[in-house]
């Protein structure tokens, strides 16, 4: 992770800076903002703003009750049956803001995540810095041959190699080659007088999917659980997947209950189609039966078999 | 507005619990913060919580120039600048949550507004208070003439007393009936121990749409903007545009510079059709033109003309 | 249900109006498009245009697999795939758009569901038809028990026949008013010259939630199937539900594949908890366990081991 | 533009493919169904479906409306009136769906408008075609000085040729290391039986920003007005501006009466802030004033005086 000193000293400066609030605040997480938590080989995340904790949530389902809610369930049991039961709304209420920094590609996967605010870096008015994300070796992976999307084993060490110097190669000769093209020093003045320079924005189409951009993004709680349930499986690309496991650490410190609440019911949850609840009552009842007495095609078979520990 | 004694020293409580933040905090928002701000006979606006101010807004919009930020106008010039041009992501940075009770015939037209949470108090649950509104006499008019919808000219004294009285004996009689059918005391036990009392999400059909309802709502700064530009103008229902225009107040507290560049950009604006423009380019060269000339219909012409100060 | 001879004959009018089109054309929902289906005592479900079927689903889904499609399997397998493991954009490729009278106590837990768009008839320029929900006798019921909102037992018959007394009486004496207070006929003159008449959009606020509204609601496929997935649930109020049945219906004319994989992977299916799978686990692995042992909350365990048909 | 066989044969079966509906059609945009209309170097757009016309805005305005719309103006005025006002939900009901062919960096700026269902060619499953946008020569142009984004003067004839080797040098050399390092022929055979070749996911981080990619995009009409104002603005990037402007030939097919109302009130329309608005009125009553006396900043007066040619 590349943080300027400039950066470091603002960080710094704004974690002097305390006021007085009114509002819920969370220590936990009070005592991370604004500092970066590196992630891959350049980028990081940086909570900067949050509002709203666990009781958010539960002040918010309890307007709902009306009168009622003097005798109402404890808080943890609240959070659990809100979420079990998808009754969403009352996670909308908290808010939560990060600054990160992040390959393009994954950056482009990120965004697909529609209902959150974003502002990002922009390569039409600014030059973009020469980072790039090269895989470590571990993660250099061929084609899954069981999964059609995702990876499978590691690649032999001397491809592995080649396939890291290439990366390398024309991660370094791209930008090096978009430098020239934009034909300007850091503050912007010609590097070689004869020439114009060619714009940012066309310049910029030069560089590979593997250059960092940054963004500040905004969500709120229900949306970025619906996030992490996605980008935190193990299905979702390696990538991303880091930055969602450190979000997740992020939300344990920030709202523990619900954080509690999401493992229990989203993260670690299996959802049973009707004709697999038929399977697992005859099981239950002493049936022995196999994927083709079940009606469930091979792979959900396969998938659910695995889930409830069944041999397959 | 009716608030409870235990309501009341909720607020009071809250008031007392400062803790210490890193975030930005707002002093002017602070000191209003939980107070209840009286609208209408028994509604309210208690903002709830907070998240970023002008500075969010000007943070979000710099991380776009990256390093060219150093040398970019003041915050002012830069906040009108984005609202002059519809740059508009920068004001979903921050983000307002506020407790509102508000009758439902206005609910329903605030709830057109998508892009917000919303936890309303649910009368599925819980008996709703009897509480309904009854306009001042001074709101009492006619249907408008010139325009198909709202209010023209104040009643006459005789027809307004008459109005208010069946407005009045209509929520009183629907609400008694209400009580009779529910069958249930503050504490849910039977008033009539015979009968069985109807279900709370039936027997609520019969309130009126004066009836008071409440809610959180929370929204970004920027669809803020866009609600109160459509519900603090002068077109909107006179009891919507009440809340609007106290939503307006606590954006004066909360972001000031987005408050003016929002009453110079957005309420204080016109916008001219690409006739509308044609025709200021030949008055302002000197023609005489008048609404045949201009290619406008009667009404543009009328609207145009009446928004520049000229004879129509 | 009300039609009025206008607009029986418009739909008479609108279904002599074959025209040629190349775009997928979906026959059976063809035999039904813009005839209403009678819902309640007034209300009805028209659908008025629809985009796209279960190939579009399936077109979309393949647009990702680029090159690679040619192998995949059918479409059937495909769209249940998609179902099952929450991919959800290729739903959004297809639309739906019905016209929709309905009381407005629905109205009102309808428009919760946000990613739609909705044209509503508006009380503010037009007189509100003289209909209002009376719930058959059969559905006054008590509230539950056991689930704090919803309804229990049915009334008996003489508390049932004095709610339907006292809501009748109610709807028709505040619309009587309400009519007065307009002081307008059917061609919106005065009917008593002497009087000025009270603005619509004040006049409204003497109704009742059971008065009748309509609109035009369009949304998609996927936010379709969330709508019903919520709405045509048994926890869902009387009243909207069979609005949400009535489009479970449409959607089997209209998207047959996806309806059958609806079924299968939402409305019929189970979701266990971390816990629960542990606790179906040792199930199957023989165990004897209660709730006690299982770790789960009394409800949770009650509600699971109905789902599987074992014994409380 | 680079269709294959395959998809020209499948274009034109899709064209023979005539059915009889009951749904609005609309000629002139049957007329271009499914066909490409070529952009840049090897781009397009293709209308592959599209619900409701003109007369569904009209449609939905005048539910509003209720029994008045009788007495309401032609269709034409309704629609100017909608746009002009900002009435902008019954836009909402007719709805579109385009195939686009598109550079990556120009996916990346379209992507942001978020109120869209977008399904991409996905580079986890699938090989990315061999195919980079370069700018024609005439498109290669400095940086802007007086702008800080956007392009200025064309390059010198020199320049221009070095930067056009240097981009299609690094999009041909970074191709040629992503083919080689995913190791398949065609049918996704090893190349080289030696190697494993890398995961796809994984090796297209190589390619540039320049590399086509493909998605269905699916929007309703008053989004796409949206994303037009923005992205046929002559402040956006030369490359997403042609895909506006396709659109807006679209439109013009599509919505006649829209798109008239869209030229008027949209793109050819003017905003004059409450600054700008005294300004005029000083000018029309006949006050010689310039920018200093105006109270506007020099880069307003600028702007409102070219729009309303008067001397700067």
């Amino acid at each position: 992770m590349t943080l300027s000193d400039a950066q470091k000293r603002e960080i710094d400066e704004a974690r002097q800076g305390h006021a007085a609030t009114l509002r819920p605040t969370v220590a936990a997480l009070e005592d991370i903002l604004f500092q970066p938590i590196p992630l891959l080989d350049h980028g990081f995340i940086r909570v900067i703003d949050y509002m709203g904790d666990d009781n958010a949530v539960v002040q918010a389902a309890r307007v709902s009750y009306g009168r009622g809610t003097k005798k109402v369930s404890e808080d943890r049991g609240l959070i659990h049956y809100l979420m079990r039961h998808w009754h969403t709304t009352p996670f909308e209420m908290a808010e939560i803001k990060v600054h990160v920094k992040l390959p393009i590609f994954v950056a482009r996967q990120w965004i697909r995540h529609r209902t959150a605010s974003v502002n990002e870096y922009s390569a039409r008015y600014s030059v973009l810095d020469r980072e790039f994300y090269l895989p470590d070796e571990a993660q250099l992976k061929a084609q899954a041959v069981t999964n059609r999307q995702g990876r499978g084993d590691g690649l032999e060490p001397q491809e592995a190699a080649q396939v890291l110097d290439l990366l390398r190669g024309d991660a370094e000769q791209t930008y090096a080659n978009y430098a020239w093209m934009l034909n300007e020093d850091q503050e912007g003045a010609k590097v070689d007088p004869n020439r114009d320079g060619l714009a940012r924005e066309l310049a910029r189409i030069n560089l590979t999917l593997g250059t960092y951009t940054q963004w500040y993004w905004k969500t709120n709680l229900h949306n970025l659980l619906h996030f992490l349930r996605l980008r935190a499986d193990p299905h979702a690309q390696y990538e991303i997947r880091v930055y969602a496991e450190a979000l997740v650490d992020v939300l344990a410190r920030w709202v523990p209950l619900t954080h509690e609440a999401f493992l229990e019911h989203r993260l670690g949850s299996v959802t049973l189609s009707a004709s697999a609840v038929k399977t697992i009552r005859r099981l239950l009842a002493g049936e022995k039966i196999g994927q083709t007495e079940s009606g469930l095609s091979p792979r959900e078979w396969r998938e659910v078999m695995t889930a409830l520990d069944q041999p397959i």
